[in-house]
């Protein structure tokens, strides 16, 4: 009941929305597998639960969790989140769930034919482990559960690589889309096409790298985000001597040079990032090593920033690290967003895995 | 998303309507265990595929399937039919699944708060098989898919034991409801008075046995039905040196001595079942036998009958066994039905699992 459409969403006048524009609900998967979450995902469970719990208070949230671990995950989440069996490799609904694109003209039909999906091809970021067919499924299975009809995209993509602004701009980082590691025989003006075609967009922002180690290969979700068509949040750092300093000066330097779509500036609104995350000792011997996975070893940084939130109706719901600047992250997500209440949970299990709260989620727009 | 309510739907204004009242549509699952079903599965899975498609075109069909089996059951059902990822330990959506109850006052809700669920409990028939953790999930799964609130309901019953007019009667039989492999510590008095809570039934019309060497402990479904308030359709044989013959005999007798809940004396309608069906020698040895499972003998004779056939909307799907009567039975039904198109569907390869098409089947009202 998800017939899959040999056109495109451009052609037939379909757009990705904003994360902002309004949402039936959100999408999430169950951590479990014990080569990536420590403890075999019992901390990360609580973590994912957590947000699970924050979003629903705004809007509907599902959450797919593999057979084995159904109960389990039934008993940690509130009982308002419904719960479907959807196994997944990993727990990222970000990356392996579709992108929903809706009628951008609009109104003509009911809601439930307003709704398409675009299942892009997935190889886990480029090969972070070894088996990813039932990630690749995730998209697909999404759409049946939904009933909604389906573009298959030939472009290797996770969503968390790309922000839009729903107006026709696009954001996304050259160390992700243009890495040898997910589409090598594409060049830059193809990859354009797709994200045209498939999207509905009209201008592509590049920027240079991701957050520093993101293992992601610089998924522009970590970095910065759309808060508004015209309004872009970075994350930042004022310390020259980071790393990330010279990466997040350089978005900031090409985000300030850009117009969108509509001819607009940018404004850029900066958010300090953490101080460097590492990996504990603990944490770290924690996890089953599996050769394949990416090991997680004592001492790597991770990539943390506020800006892997998640923007729900009515709310935003950010990560925080038990750092010193939690409180500020918090303060400026809720200057930005002054209609909808922010929202801080607990994240570092969820950064242990390799990403945060957005990566986590996928929004279902109305 | 599913809210276990602990009231009872006859507290709460809910019944159980009858089949041939309009669905939203029918769940089924999909067949894989060697040990139950010959070469793998494949050819029941076939035979399943064609139910799925014949329902389909009457009213949108779920099917579950495994993550294991998802994509070798998306290949083979059309693209109309709905795919979930939805483990079972077999595949009888009937009786693992939910008895879908409405609000008997009408009307005064929108349509997603018209309807719940009843679960069950479930213990694979008596033991059948060894472990049915994953059929005892079910139905709790397909309520939480629809967003639908869910009774628990104290007693062991596999739907495909009953039969309601959708007036206040229901049909079934002592062999399987008074069976001590299912509910030892329960009386007559207090299983009828479960079955007046939860399906707010007025009149319980008691057969005897279910149709000879019916693994299920003589599920009603197979052996007779109502096709309307009224009337009752009935597996017969005219042949006296059957088994079958005095099974039947009882059934009309107590049928025809039966009132319903609003007083009626019911018309009974014979459909002949086809000529006796044994197992073959081939098709016991595609069984993969296992301790714990109910075995696969060639020569043991299975409980066909003609009954098993699901109504959907506008239309009903009836077992064919390549047998001199499927003719008749069809016409009979067609009689019987004369809204509603009658399709057969070869069946042999269900049967052969235990079972046929009302036992892989299960409507959802609307």
């Amino acid at each position: 009941m998800s017939h899959t459409l040999t056109s495109t969403p451009r052609t037939d006048g379909y757009r990705m929305p904003a994360e902002f524009e309004p949402h039936a609900g959100c999408w999430m998967l169950w951590p479990e597998r014990p080569d990536n979450w420590r403890l075999g995902g019992a901390p990360a469970q609580r973590a994912f639960a957590d947000v699970a719990a924050a979003i629903a208070r705004f809007e509907p949230v599902t959450v797919g969790a593999s057979a084995r671990q159904f109960l389990n995950a039934r008993r940690q989440l509130p009982p308002l989140v419904r719960m479907v069996e959807l196994s997944s490799d990993d727990a990222w609904a970000r990356d392996c769930g579709p992108t929903f694109v809706v009628d951008s003209r609009g109104g003509l039909r009911g809601p439930d034919w307003a709704l398409r999906g675009v299942d892009w091809e997935f190889n886990a970021w480029g090969g972070l482990y070894t088996a990813w067919d039932q990630d690749a499924l995730v998209a697909r299975k999404i759409l049946e559960i939904e009933r909604v009809d389906r573009y298959a995209a030939p472009l290797v993509l996770e969503v968390g690589s790309i922000h839009v602004d729903g107006e026709g701009t696009l954001l996304t980082t050259e160390e992700c889309l243009l890495n040898p590691n997910r589409n090598p025989g594409l060049s830059r003006a193809e990859i354009e096409d797709h994200l045209r075609d498939y999207l509905n967009v009209e201008k592509i922002i590049w920027l240079g790298q991701g957050v520093f180690n993101d293992e992601t290969s610089g998924h522009v979700d970590n970095l910065c985000c759309f808060v508004r068509p015209g309004v872009v949040a970075l994350t930042w750092t004022d310390d020259p001597a980071d790393p990330q300093h010279g990466i997040s000066e350089d978005a900031y330097r090409r985000l300030a040079a850009a117009t969108d779509a509509r001819g607009r500036r940018l404004e850029v609104v900066k958010i300090h990032q953490p101080d460097p995350v590492f990996i504990t000792e603990e944490e770290a011997a924690g996890v089953v090593a599996q050769d394949g996975t990416l090991p997680r070893r004592a001492g790597d940084r991770m990539a943390a920033s506020y800006i892997n939130f998640y923007i729900a109706n009515g709310g935003v719901v950010a990560p925080l690290f038990a750092d010193p600047h939690d409180e500020a992250a918090l303060a400026v997500l809720q200057q930005l967003f002054p209609d909808r209440k922010v929202v801080g949970v607990p994240a570092r299990e969820i950064l242990l895995g390799g990403g945060n709260i957005h990566c986590i989620t996928q929004q279902q727009p109305l």
